[in-house]
């Protein structure tokens, strides 16, 4: 059985494009993670059998990334010792605004940990600080990680001053 | 075992207060029911538990009342036939918006049959209206309940002709 | 005079883009339907007829989809004993809040079996789980259902793990 | 038969301290008028048969105050040739935006004069206006209402200005 | 000087795409009106200036449509004694929830009729129906609307019962 | 005539309770300033008059406070060349959401220098903010304020540490 | 110096009622750790200073409790390698919705992991989630604890089926 | 070093295609400024050396663009004696509904002068009025540009009498 650190559940097939950044930057800090599809309310066996499977394999992290009435996260938490991270989807009419209540909005007793609305990247980043703290290559890792975000802002900051708003909107 | 046609969930304790009108009203139109306390969040598997008694002792409706991340509804609703009725709770902060949008915005496949917020006694007419579809006797009562509603606005607009809106208002 | 089980309410002929998915999914479970247009506000008299129309037709649910001011399946269930559902119609500038709020925030005494907002496929399915409380047959065929979108679930996430998900987004 | 100008409908006689403000307004102005009490919901027949009634003591403007999801103005409305006036109401527990959105988010062809949320006094005055249009001494009645609002205002800038913020406050 | 009975007012050129249907329903009427440019904000001076024109043209409603922090239609209820009609418009980020809030939620004393977001054609009818409170043609007109709008709704009802559906949708 | 720098302008001498915040922090910074009670809506006249007013008296910066439909900031910024503070108050049932938006989302051309939802301190600091930019005393008076908030911050944390967290709370 | 798994930065002392649930927590699974008032808005320098204490200190988890914009999660997670856990705090007019966007929506890059609206348990539960991940015995805690959370929720079921449901509101 | 009066900062490089009417009307106004890309989350430590760059440059206000969890003004303004200006940028899923309340609902004590959603005109017009208070040659620039905005729109209302709605719709 393959060992992993981080699960990653998808509520839907669809969902796929936007959560694609979660084991995008996963792969990045070269963590070992999974990622399947299962829907809490329309396979919900399938997902106490895969939360079951990942706890198996060693994972320290879960993140579910689902839209509309998203309970996946919650659902999991439900049944999960270490952090879930919940991803609220835009999916639906209502901008996400569904998912993002259904994700963070959880009862006292079992929190999620829920990151921006889409905002995919954040999930894996998030997991990655968390096996950080007992993994002291992680730790060095992310200090370089922050280290590049502020050079790529600095680095557009010079080219902005260098050759001026109107050229740097054409050039886009 | 005691037969059922309906089974009520309530997310937590101080829930009752409010889904209290869900009973009274089943109680005033005889109609065998049992209600219980499970959190989909806090106590995952009882909720699996409970779906299964009440299907057993014969429910042909489940009704949950949940605040905050409502998912209760939503988890027996993936469990369950026959229609669940969700109640969202004002409970938090958000004025149960995020309850309402956790409950009715469930993903194509698997319907809740969402009421308005804290509106649990249309909860348990709902189910009544659900049982009469096949129940003569039922579907007569359901007629004497609308007329008595209307007979009720009617009462109140003639003693507000009668009296006028200023003896009307110091009355109350 | 054609029996049916279910009658369906557009509120707008230009809904039917979105509620053609109630009449599919009672097609699929073969339920005798009859869908209509009728504006609860353009066309109020031509509304009270068909309830009474579909009434004699046998219709034990009714279902109306309406966006804006969403009165049509209040309005109906004003009139009508047994359940009531309504979907809020996206419609117009508001993403469909405008629509859920008009449809599920009915008073104590009427109350409306909301689904999501565009969720029309749910509308239908509701109303076969109630027509399922009477009906051993549909509730085979709901059982079936459930099974089905599981194994959807399962089979998509059976093929994410085999062809990893690079290749399952290029696929699409 | 009573002649009136103006009929106010109330959703609820719970409404009636709110709506009361319309009939102090009306009764100022000397203006014939009739309160009642009628649900859309709980008694649709008898709503209809009083937009009969005050089509017949020749009301020229229909007022409703509804909370929740307030279909009374819609279905008004829907059935009344000239202006009928919304008041969307705070009742639940959505602060009035459920009730604002289902009154004025009318469907092209059946306008909602709609005030704010709670506003009966503003439903009055409009009602007013309206009359105005067609009759020199309410204008005129009108155009002193205006100046005495100005001067109230003048009133309280003065004192303001004279005693200072300090006692002003201390004084209420 | 040109006679008129209403006078409408854009806050900005652009809303002309918008607020044309209520000058296309007040031709359809045949009610005489002007419509002008003039802004709140950008042109104040102006604004007054086109309301003194409206009055002494002999308006007897005037209609405003405005976007954003639309005050267009309160700075002129401030001014004018007949009734104000406020088109609240989408235009910027927030759907027209900004000037929908702008124009409805006016202070006791200073009413404006508010219709629904982008619903210029419901301003129009408005603006008719006041003006039939005291003229009878215009009353027998606006019945006429009625049945039209009524009969428009059963003719599509008409034609989706005939070719179904599926034809219908393929049809459009 | 007196001289002042800053305006104040209260739409309505109920929000005295919140505005006077913005005078206390000017006085403590002794900047002259009058306040005054003007209603964009049922004052206009008297508004226009304090304008003028207020510039001959020398105001640099104008403040508006207001709720509901609070137009009171934007009108003042169509007739005022320097800069106007706007403090959208809660004031109605909307919970300050209708008069923030009012207030900030003005058009193009014409901006309101917003804060938050009755925040009147902060009204006053950003105008003696404005002033300061060119009073080198002014500055320094700042200045001194910035490290009296920070030094406020610190000694509750150092009392906190100190006692600890539940004789804090128990002294409150 | 004191070693520490978990810093708690309050945005206010008056923040301390709510989040004292966040220390009770910690102290029920006995997890070193240490509480400070720190303002991001008025004591930038001191929040700097802590962020490096904290870290000094081995803190493995930084928990930052704010209203309205709340900034304070955000700003700490720019400077802090580890999990940086946040709870939008009511505070404030908006109902805590304001700061819960301040608080979930970080950009891509810096994650704020973010609990519910003033629910600064799930805080403290889910930094001991997070130091679980590397300490087994904590891991065991964990589980205790979750098998307390249903044993609670079972024995409140079996009390409201024993006494029954008008007892039980009774007895409250 | 150069001297400016007014500095910019763009959260992200991205928003430079709004923010850039910022810089527009600067120039149009001849005001000497400088605009940078800084991250108030991504490079903090670069956002804190341009708050002191243009400090030493002479700036009498900074305006800050940046959108979702937008903290970038507030950190700015807890640094800066002088005023600070916020855009909030709709940027993300929300509308910039998260910018708009993280930007403008600060502290007390800590103000940032707040204009609307993605109105980057306004943040530059609101600098030039504050710069105008002790400016006589920008106030009187200030003067000729308000006198435009509303010969504009004269101009268009003109245009529009005189070739009448129609034609006015089918040239633009």
């Amino acid at each position: 059985m393959k060992k992993i650190l981080v699960g990653i559940f998808l509520g839907s097939a669809s969902d796929l494009a936007i959560m694609s950044e979660t084991a995008r930057v996963l792969e990045d800090f070269a963590i070992p993670y999974k990622m399947t599809v299962s829907s809490a309310h329309r396979s919900p066996s399938l997902t106490l059998k895969n939360i079951g499977n990942f706890q198996k394999m060693g994972a320290k992290v879960l993140i579910a990334g689902a839209g509309l009435a998203a309970h996946l996260a919650g659902v999991i938490a439900s049944h999960f010792l270490f952090p879930v991270i919940g991803v609220p989807l835009k999916g639906g009419v209502l901008n996400g605004v569904d998912s993002l209540y259904s994700t963070v909005q959880m009862p006292p007793g079992i929190p999620v940990a829920t990151v921006g609305i889409d905002n995919a990247k954040n999930a894996g980043l998030l997991a990655i600080q968390i096996l950080a703290t007992s993994d002291r290559k992680l730790e060095k890792k992310l200090l370089e990680y922050k280290k590049e975000l502020a050079l790529g802002v600095l680095k557009k900051a010079e080219k902005l001053e260098k050759i001026g708003w109107k050229n740097y909107l054409q050039n886009k």
